[in-house]
């Protein structure tokens, strides 16, 4: 059935009123009349199941028939930090990233990040970024939009090392195996560091340790700046039973 | 190291004779000198450490210091099918695939397949994925450069199924988990059947089942046709401790 995210405040305790571009889509785009299904999710992990009431030209008046929490989103919280790759490839990390599951993402700049941003620049990214992400979100059935917050410094990413329980460091040169990791972890919130194309100093490394990150690899096999995030969210969610079954 | 595919009849009992396009990347791009080491692969799974002997105008020829089993080959083979996915979709599928360790590609086309290939665009477009596999495979330390075959249609891909010893066939619809389908796995040669943009029918799914593949989703969260296969290649490698470290 057809979902779209809805403004919590267009909820109400019996309906939910859409308005803004869905009201194209279900009108022309979907040509939906009165009678019709379909989900309203708040963004915060709940869908209503409603039927349609009345179309307007600027607004769609929706029942409520039930509401139940969403089922796309999983258990296991994990963020990407991806120090911005060359291109548009950040966006296909915002977007693949979002079907797999990620909570939020933190695109930041590091050493060797060659992607320059100005802040009016980084403002705009950041609005195209968050519609890819609402877009990707809709499609995969999440039940959350992921925040995509502003390109921020390696400083100001070290500082928010805290507010997770493991913050994992993709690091080629050395480091532990994502499984010997992944034993080790307590909690369920995740931050996953991803460098630019040139990887990480050892400064950057030892930095990033000594604020609490572990550092670890994929394997023999050198992943892309732009592969290594959807590798990493593809293996914990499927090690934490979040892609449907508990692995061995 | 620098790493370079070479042909095996390149491969001398104590020499390599580097010709073609390399040859213009370590005079002029590295601007290598006699005596700077690079590695020369066979691309069937053999690395050779040589030392650069003389630079001529169309051949560089290396002295084999040592030879070893190249690190980059997983010990599980898994081949891809993608049906056709739009635009360049399957371009970084190939890609991403070889990274992460993908054995063979097998583009195909289904009944909801949109893309449509005849025969002389189709040898083309074959080179060109080609050119897009070896450069990934160089880039992500591969021991051998997967195979791209021409695109073949779905009763091709269903007789192909008895050479492999499990076919995962992705259907939302229904199927076991990924997790449990792994479970019951023997042997180490697997294919992956991936839908196009609208999936596949009934008749389809039905087909593959009986034609001995294993209905597999990925869980609540609905991915793309190419996110899905490099989710699953992503997946089957970390459960085999093929990612570096064996998993819980």
């Amino acid at each position: 059935m057809q979902r779209y995210f809805v403004d919590s405040d267009a909820i109400g305790p019996d309906r939910v009123t859409i308005r803004g571009d869905d009201v194209h889509h279900i009108k022309n785009v979907l040509r939906m009349s009165p009678e019709d299904r379909l989900i309203c999710c708040d963004g915060q992990g709940r869908d209503y199941l409603t039927e349609v009431e009345s179309i307007g030209t600027d607004e769609v008046r929706c029942r409520i028939i039930d509401s139940s929490p969403s089922p796309g989103e999983p258990g296991v919280r994990v963020s990407v930090a991806s120090s911005l790759p060359k291109g548009d490839k950040l966006e296909w990390v915002l977007q693949k990233g979002t079907e797999l599951g990620a909570d939020s993402f933190l695109p930041f700049t590091s050493a060797r990040t060659v992607v320059k941003l100005d802040g009016k620049r980084a403002a705009k990214k950041q609005i195209r970024w968050q519609r890819i992400v609402k877009e990707a979100a809709e499609q995969s059935h999440r039940g959350r939009i992921p925040p995509v917050e502003l390109p921020g410094n390696w400083r100001g990413l070290l500082e928010k090392f805290p507010s997770y329980d493991r913050v994992l460091f993709a690091y080629e040169k050395e480091g532990q195996s994502l499984a010997d990791a992944l034993k080790g972890a307590v909690g369920r919130r995740f931050l996953v560091v991803i460098g630019p194309e040139g990887g990480f100093t050892e400064a950057e490394a030892m930095e990033a340790a000594s604020a609490g990150a572990v550092p670890v690899h994929l394997g023999p096999r050198i992943l892309r700046a732009e592969t290594a995030p959807l590798a990493i969210l593809s293996c914990i969610f499927y090690s934490y039973g979040e892609m449907g079954g508990e692995p061995l």
